[in-house]
Protein backbone atom coordinates (compact mmCIF):
# COMPACT_ATOMS: atom_id res chain seq x y z
CA UNK A 1 0.00 0.00 0.00
CA UNK A 2 2.75 2.47 0.59
CA UNK A 3 3.92 1.62 -2.78
CA UNK A 4 0.53 2.01 -4.34
CA UNK A 5 0.55 5.70 -2.37
CA UNK A 6 3.96 5.99 -3.95
CA UNK A 7 2.65 5.85 -7.61
CA UNK A 8 -0.16 8.05 -7.10
CA UNK A 9 1.79 10.69 -5.97
CA UNK A 10 4.54 10.47 -8.57
CA UNK A 11 1.38 10.45 -11.30
CA UNK A 12 0.05 14.00 -9.72
CA UNK A 13 3.19 15.02 -9.05
CA UNK A 14 2.86 15.70 -5.45
CA UNK A 15 5.69 15.98 -3.06
CA UNK A 16 4.68 14.16 0.15
CA UNK A 17 6.92 14.58 3.16
CA UNK A 18 6.72 12.12 6.61
CA UNK A 19 7.05 14.63 9.46
CA UNK A 20 8.27 12.61 12.53
CA UNK A 21 9.50 13.83 15.85
CA UNK A 22 9.06 13.75 19.77
CA UNK A 23 5.58 15.15 21.19
CA UNK A 24 6.16 18.75 21.10
CA UNK A 25 8.91 19.96 19.21
CA UNK A 26 7.25 22.29 16.64
CA UNK A 27 5.59 20.04 13.86
CA UNK A 28 2.25 22.14 13.50
CA UNK A 29 3.90 25.24 14.31
CA UNK A 30 6.21 24.77 11.36
CA UNK A 31 3.42 23.76 8.96
CA UNK A 32 1.39 26.89 10.09
CA UNK A 33 4.51 29.26 9.56
CA UNK A 34 4.80 27.16 6.41
CA UNK A 35 1.62 27.58 5.13
CA UNK A 36 1.59 31.37 5.88
CA UNK A 37 4.22 31.56 4.20
CA UNK A 38 3.87 29.64 0.90
CA UNK A 39 0.15 29.12 0.48
CA UNK A 40 0.16 31.80 -2.68
CA UNK A 41 2.82 30.14 -4.42
CA UNK A 42 2.41 26.72 -3.43
CA UNK A 43 -0.76 24.24 -2.69
CA UNK A 44 0.31 22.66 0.50
CA UNK A 45 -2.65 19.77 1.98
CA UNK A 46 -2.17 18.17 5.18
CA UNK A 47 -2.84 15.31 6.67
CA UNK A 48 -2.55 15.36 10.36
CA UNK A 49 -2.19 12.27 12.67
CA UNK A 50 -2.69 12.44 16.27
CA UNK A 51 -4.14 9.69 19.43
CA UNK A 52 -6.42 12.23 20.03
CA UNK A 53 -8.27 15.62 19.51
CA UNK A 54 -8.89 17.49 16.16
CA UNK A 55 -6.70 20.76 17.70
CA UNK A 56 -3.94 20.28 14.59
CA UNK A 57 -6.34 20.27 11.84
CA UNK A 58 -8.13 22.82 13.08
CA UNK A 59 -4.86 25.04 13.32
CA UNK A 60 -4.25 24.26 10.12
CA UNK A 61 -7.09 24.81 8.78
CA UNK A 62 -7.29 28.62 10.07
CA UNK A 63 -3.65 28.82 8.34
CA UNK A 64 -5.32 28.07 5.06
CA UNK A 65 -4.81 24.78 4.07
CA UNK A 66 -7.03 21.50 3.29
CA UNK A 67 -6.44 19.16 5.80
CA UNK A 68 -7.58 15.58 7.20
CA UNK A 69 -6.75 14.61 10.66
CA UNK A 70 -6.70 10.78 11.31
CA UNK A 71 -7.12 9.92 15.13
CA UNK A 72 -5.13 6.56 15.65
CA UNK A 73 -6.74 6.26 19.08
CA UNK A 74 -4.40 3.92 20.53
CA UNK A 75 -1.88 3.38 17.64
CA UNK A 76 1.15 4.85 17.82
CA UNK A 77 2.19 6.11 14.47
CA UNK A 78 0.31 6.41 11.14
CA UNK A 79 0.16 3.51 8.40
CA UNK A 80 0.10 3.11 4.74
CA UNK A 81 -3.70 2.31 4.61
CA UNK A 82 -4.52 5.18 6.74
CA UNK A 83 -2.65 7.59 4.29
CA UNK A 84 -4.43 6.31 1.62
CA UNK A 85 -8.13 7.03 3.18
CA UNK A 86 -7.26 10.22 4.27
CA UNK A 87 -5.56 11.39 0.53
CA UNK A 88 -8.50 10.03 -1.09
CA UNK A 89 -10.68 12.47 0.86
CA UNK A 90 -8.28 14.84 1.09
CA UNK A 91 -7.71 14.91 -2.90
CA UNK A 92 -4.24 16.70 -3.24
CA UNK A 93 -3.88 19.31 -6.32
CA UNK A 94 -1.58 18.45 -8.72
CA UNK A 95 1.97 19.53 -8.20
CA UNK A 96 1.33 20.18 -4.82
CA UNK A 97 2.98 19.30 -1.55
CA UNK A 98 1.40 16.79 0.70
CA UNK A 99 2.51 17.30 4.65
CA UNK A 100 1.67 14.57 6.32
CA UNK A 101 2.41 14.91 10.00
CA UNK A 102 3.21 12.13 11.81
CA UNK A 103 1.98 10.99 15.91
CA UNK A 104 4.55 12.77 17.50
CA UNK A 105 7.19 9.42 18.47
CA UNK A 106 10.55 8.66 18.13
CA UNK A 107 10.38 5.20 17.78
CA UNK A 108 7.28 3.21 16.12
CA UNK A 109 6.64 5.66 12.98
CA UNK A 110 10.13 4.87 12.35
CA UNK A 111 9.07 1.26 10.88
CA UNK A 112 6.61 2.16 8.95
CA UNK A 113 6.59 3.30 4.96
CA UNK A 114 3.70 5.65 4.20
CA UNK A 115 4.89 6.20 0.54
CA UNK A 116 6.09 9.69 0.84
CA UNK A 117 8.81 11.33 -1.00
CA UNK A 118 11.30 12.25 1.80
CA UNK A 119 10.91 11.68 6.07
CA UNK A 120 12.07 14.63 7.71
CA UNK A 121 12.49 14.76 11.30
CA UNK A 122 12.51 17.16 13.45
CA UNK A 123 14.22 17.49 16.79
CA UNK A 124 13.90 20.71 19.12
CA UNK A 125 17.28 22.01 20.98
CA UNK A 126 15.94 21.58 24.04
CA UNK A 127 15.50 17.75 23.31
CA UNK A 128 19.34 17.22 24.27
CA UNK A 129 21.73 15.84 21.90
CA UNK A 130 21.80 12.26 22.26
CA UNK A 131 18.30 11.82 20.53
CA UNK A 132 20.12 10.47 17.14
CA UNK A 133 22.02 7.89 18.70
CA UNK A 134 19.14 7.08 20.91
CA UNK A 135 16.43 6.65 18.42
CA UNK A 136 18.84 5.92 15.44
CA UNK A 137 16.03 4.20 13.61
CA UNK A 138 14.39 7.40 12.84
CA UNK A 139 17.21 9.54 11.77
CA UNK A 140 18.68 6.53 9.84
CA UNK A 141 15.28 6.35 7.81
CA UNK A 142 14.94 10.65 7.30
CA UNK A 143 16.50 12.65 4.62
CA UNK A 144 16.20 15.89 6.29
CA UNK A 145 16.69 16.84 9.92
CA UNK A 146 15.10 20.13 11.01
CA UNK A 147 17.03 21.28 14.41
CA UNK A 148 13.77 23.48 15.47
CA UNK A 149 13.76 26.10 18.16
CA UNK A 150 17.23 27.55 18.26
CA UNK A 151 16.14 30.57 19.36
CA UNK A 152 16.41 29.24 22.91
CA UNK A 153 20.04 28.05 22.41
CA UNK A 154 20.96 31.01 24.27
CA UNK A 155 19.27 29.56 27.75
CA UNK A 156 20.37 25.87 27.33
CA UNK A 157 23.46 24.05 27.67
CA UNK A 158 22.79 22.07 24.05
CA UNK A 159 26.14 21.81 21.81
CA UNK A 160 24.50 21.76 18.50
CA UNK A 161 27.54 20.62 16.61
CA UNK A 162 27.71 17.09 18.73
CA UNK A 163 24.11 16.64 18.07
CA UNK A 164 24.83 16.77 14.04
CA UNK A 165 28.05 14.52 14.78
CA UNK A 166 25.54 12.18 16.68
CA UNK A 167 22.96 12.56 13.97
CA UNK A 168 25.50 11.58 10.90
CA UNK A 169 26.87 9.06 12.97
CA UNK A 170 23.67 6.91 12.11
CA UNK A 171 23.06 8.71 9.08
CA UNK A 172 25.78 10.33 6.99
CA UNK A 173 23.52 11.55 4.26
CA UNK A 174 21.17 13.37 6.61
CA UNK A 175 21.04 17.19 5.61
CA UNK A 176 20.64 19.98 8.43
CA UNK A 177 18.15 22.85 8.52
CA UNK A 178 18.49 24.87 11.43
CA UNK A 179 15.79 26.81 12.61
CA UNK A 180 13.51 28.87 15.01
CA UNK A 181 9.72 28.63 14.25
CA UNK A 182 9.30 31.67 16.11
CA UNK A 183 11.45 34.06 15.66
CA UNK A 184 11.47 32.83 12.04
CA UNK A 185 15.51 33.21 11.90
CA UNK A 186 16.74 29.82 9.11
CA UNK A 187 13.43 29.60 7.67
CA UNK A 188 14.12 30.86 4.40
CA UNK A 189 16.70 27.64 4.14
CA UNK A 190 13.95 25.45 4.75
CA UNK A 191 11.41 27.06 2.57
CA UNK A 192 14.10 27.15 -0.32
CA UNK A 193 14.48 23.00 0.18
CA UNK A 194 10.94 22.64 0.07
CA UNK A 195 10.65 24.59 -3.35
CA UNK A 196 13.59 23.31 -4.83
CA UNK A 197 12.66 19.53 -4.25
CA UNK A 198 9.25 20.21 -5.89
CA UNK B 1 4.67 -10.72 35.02
CA UNK B 2 3.56 -7.41 36.26
CA UNK B 3 1.35 -8.71 38.88
CA UNK B 4 4.53 -10.71 40.39
CA UNK B 5 7.11 -8.03 40.03
CA UNK B 6 4.63 -6.33 42.01
CA UNK B 7 4.73 -9.02 44.51
CA UNK B 8 8.37 -8.82 44.71
CA UNK B 9 8.34 -5.22 45.60
CA UNK B 10 5.46 -5.04 48.07
CA UNK B 11 7.47 -8.61 49.84
CA UNK B 12 11.06 -6.58 50.05
CA UNK B 13 9.08 -3.01 50.34
CA UNK B 14 10.36 -1.79 47.39
CA UNK B 15 9.00 2.09 45.87
CA UNK B 16 8.73 1.06 42.14
CA UNK B 17 8.08 4.01 40.12
CA UNK B 18 7.71 3.86 36.27
CA UNK B 19 8.90 7.02 34.94
CA UNK B 20 7.61 7.82 31.42
CA UNK B 21 7.33 10.98 28.84
CA UNK B 22 8.55 11.93 25.53
CA UNK B 23 12.72 12.12 24.42
CA UNK B 24 14.20 14.47 25.90
CA UNK B 25 12.17 15.99 29.16
CA UNK B 26 14.44 15.44 31.72
CA UNK B 27 14.57 12.51 33.35
CA UNK B 28 17.60 10.97 33.56
CA UNK B 29 18.76 14.84 34.70
CA UNK B 30 15.70 13.89 36.86
CA UNK B 31 17.22 10.95 38.08
CA UNK B 32 20.30 12.10 38.51
CA UNK B 33 19.75 15.27 40.91
CA UNK B 34 17.18 12.90 42.98
CA UNK B 35 20.36 10.48 43.77
CA UNK B 36 22.64 13.07 44.63
CA UNK B 37 20.47 14.72 46.61
CA UNK B 38 18.82 11.66 48.14
CA UNK B 39 21.68 9.06 48.30
CA UNK B 40 22.92 9.44 51.85
CA UNK B 41 19.21 8.72 53.33
CA UNK B 42 17.84 6.51 50.77
CA UNK B 43 18.74 3.87 48.60
CA UNK B 44 17.66 4.15 45.13
CA UNK B 45 18.35 1.66 42.19
CA UNK B 46 17.92 2.30 38.43
CA UNK B 47 16.38 0.30 35.70
CA UNK B 48 17.52 2.47 32.15
CA UNK B 49 15.46 1.67 28.69
CA UNK B 50 16.37 2.99 25.39
CA UNK B 51 16.17 1.60 22.46
CA UNK B 52 19.99 1.95 22.03
CA UNK B 53 23.29 3.03 23.74
CA UNK B 54 24.83 2.41 27.63
CA UNK B 55 24.96 6.68 27.88
CA UNK B 56 21.82 6.92 30.55
CA UNK B 57 23.27 4.07 32.40
CA UNK B 58 26.51 5.35 32.45
CA UNK B 59 25.16 8.85 34.23
CA UNK B 60 23.48 6.62 36.41
CA UNK B 61 26.49 4.93 37.37
CA UNK B 62 28.42 8.05 37.74
CA UNK B 63 25.95 9.71 39.77
CA UNK B 64 26.28 6.96 42.69
CA UNK B 65 23.29 4.49 41.87
CA UNK B 66 23.27 0.78 40.64
CA UNK B 67 22.00 0.78 37.48
CA UNK B 68 20.81 -2.17 34.57
CA UNK B 69 20.45 -0.84 31.19
CA UNK B 70 17.69 -2.18 28.83
CA UNK B 71 18.25 -1.68 25.05
CA UNK B 72 14.72 -2.58 23.67
CA UNK B 73 16.24 -2.24 19.81
CA UNK B 74 13.22 -1.97 17.37
CA UNK B 75 11.05 -2.19 20.67
CA UNK B 76 8.86 1.46 21.84
CA UNK B 77 8.46 0.21 25.28
CA UNK B 78 9.97 -1.81 28.39
CA UNK B 79 7.79 -4.78 29.44
CA UNK B 80 7.31 -6.36 32.79
CA UNK B 81 9.34 -9.82 31.53
CA UNK B 82 12.46 -6.91 30.43
CA UNK B 83 11.88 -5.34 34.27
CA UNK B 84 12.04 -9.06 35.92
CA UNK B 85 14.87 -9.99 34.13
CA UNK B 86 16.65 -6.89 35.21
CA UNK B 87 15.40 -6.75 38.66
CA UNK B 88 16.79 -10.38 39.44
CA UNK B 89 20.11 -8.75 37.55
CA UNK B 90 19.74 -5.46 39.92
CA UNK B 91 18.91 -6.78 43.51
CA UNK B 92 17.46 -3.58 44.73
CA UNK B 93 17.89 -3.58 48.63
CA UNK B 94 14.99 -3.64 50.81
CA UNK B 95 12.96 -0.46 51.35
CA UNK B 96 14.97 1.33 48.26
CA UNK B 97 13.57 3.13 45.44
CA UNK B 98 13.49 1.67 42.15
CA UNK B 99 13.63 4.08 39.55
CA UNK B 100 12.52 2.79 35.84
CA UNK B 101 13.63 4.73 33.12
CA UNK B 102 11.17 3.84 30.25
CA UNK B 103 11.80 4.41 26.67
CA UNK B 104 11.36 7.65 26.01
CA UNK B 105 7.52 7.83 24.05
CA UNK B 106 4.39 9.19 25.24
CA UNK B 107 1.85 6.78 23.64
CA UNK B 108 3.28 2.60 23.72
CA UNK B 109 4.57 2.59 27.62
CA UNK B 110 0.98 3.60 28.67
CA UNK B 111 0.22 -0.33 27.55
CA UNK B 112 2.16 -2.01 29.09
CA UNK B 113 2.07 -2.52 33.47
CA UNK B 114 5.57 -2.93 34.82
CA UNK B 115 4.34 -4.36 38.67
CA UNK B 116 5.31 -0.20 39.49
CA UNK B 117 4.04 1.27 42.56
CA UNK B 118 3.66 4.33 40.75
CA UNK B 119 3.46 5.82 37.31
CA UNK B 120 5.61 9.30 36.73
CA UNK B 121 4.74 11.19 33.64
CA UNK B 122 7.29 13.76 33.12
CA UNK B 123 6.73 16.66 31.02
CA UNK B 124 8.58 19.42 29.87
CA UNK B 125 7.54 23.03 29.31
CA UNK B 126 9.17 23.20 26.08
CA UNK B 127 6.15 20.85 24.70
CA UNK B 128 3.35 22.75 24.52
CA UNK B 129 -0.15 22.46 26.68
CA UNK B 130 -1.94 20.36 24.50
CA UNK B 131 0.42 17.30 25.25
CA UNK B 132 -2.49 15.74 28.08
CA UNK B 133 -5.14 15.50 25.60
CA UNK B 134 -3.19 14.72 22.81
CA UNK B 135 -1.77 11.34 24.21
CA UNK B 136 -4.42 10.93 27.05
CA UNK B 137 -3.62 7.44 27.87
CA UNK B 138 -0.29 8.14 29.10
CA UNK B 139 -2.06 11.00 31.82
CA UNK B 140 -4.91 8.91 32.56
CA UNK B 141 -2.85 5.73 33.75
CA UNK B 142 -0.37 7.90 35.67
CA UNK B 143 -0.46 9.18 39.08
CA UNK B 144 1.77 12.07 39.44
CA UNK B 145 2.96 14.78 36.73
CA UNK B 146 6.15 16.66 36.37
CA UNK B 147 5.88 20.01 35.08
CA UNK B 148 9.49 20.28 34.35
CA UNK B 149 11.87 23.03 32.61
CA UNK B 150 10.13 25.52 34.53
CA UNK B 151 13.30 27.67 34.56
CA UNK B 152 12.45 28.09 30.39
CA UNK B 153 8.79 30.18 30.98
CA UNK B 154 9.92 33.36 30.95
CA UNK B 155 11.35 32.58 27.02
CA UNK B 156 8.22 30.31 26.09
CA UNK B 157 4.13 31.30 25.73
CA UNK B 158 3.82 28.07 28.01
CA UNK B 159 0.43 28.51 29.99
CA UNK B 160 0.82 26.16 32.76
CA UNK B 161 -2.39 26.37 34.11
CA UNK B 162 -4.19 25.45 30.99
CA UNK B 163 -1.64 22.49 30.52
CA UNK B 164 -2.74 21.26 34.06
CA UNK B 165 -6.28 21.72 33.25
CA UNK B 166 -5.54 19.55 30.21
CA UNK B 167 -4.50 17.00 32.21
CA UNK B 168 -7.10 17.26 34.58
CA UNK B 169 -9.82 16.80 32.08
CA UNK B 170 -8.41 13.49 31.32
CA UNK B 171 -7.87 12.38 35.16
CA UNK B 172 -9.12 14.44 37.70
CA UNK B 173 -6.63 12.94 40.45
CA UNK B 174 -3.30 13.48 39.07
CA UNK B 175 -1.00 15.01 41.65
CA UNK B 176 1.18 18.03 39.88
CA UNK B 177 4.87 18.61 40.79
CA UNK B 178 6.45 21.75 39.29
CA UNK B 179 10.13 21.96 38.70
CA UNK B 180 13.56 22.46 37.35
CA UNK B 181 15.92 20.06 37.55
CA UNK B 182 18.16 22.50 36.30
CA UNK B 183 18.29 25.27 38.89
CA UNK B 184 16.52 22.75 41.42
CA UNK B 185 13.52 25.05 41.71
CA UNK B 186 10.64 23.27 43.45
CA UNK B 187 12.70 20.25 43.78
CA UNK B 188 11.97 20.13 46.94
CA UNK B 189 8.26 19.21 46.44
CA UNK B 190 9.84 16.33 44.68
CA UNK B 191 11.82 14.73 46.91
CA UNK B 192 9.62 14.93 49.69
CA UNK B 193 6.90 13.42 47.81
CA UNK B 194 9.39 10.00 46.86
CA UNK B 195 10.30 10.39 50.98
CA UNK B 196 6.33 10.86 51.52
CA UNK B 197 5.86 7.51 50.07
CA UNK B 198 8.31 5.36 50.77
Amino acid sequence: MAERNRGYFEAKNILALNLVSSPGSGKTTLLERTICELRERIPIAVIEGDQQTMNDANRIREAGAPVVQVNTGNGCHLDSEMVNRAVRELQPAENSVLMIENVGNLVCPSLFDLGESQRVVIMSVTEGEDKPIKYPNMFRTSQVCIINKTDLLPHLDFDLEKAKEYALQVNHHLRFIELSVKTGEGFDAWTSWLTEQR
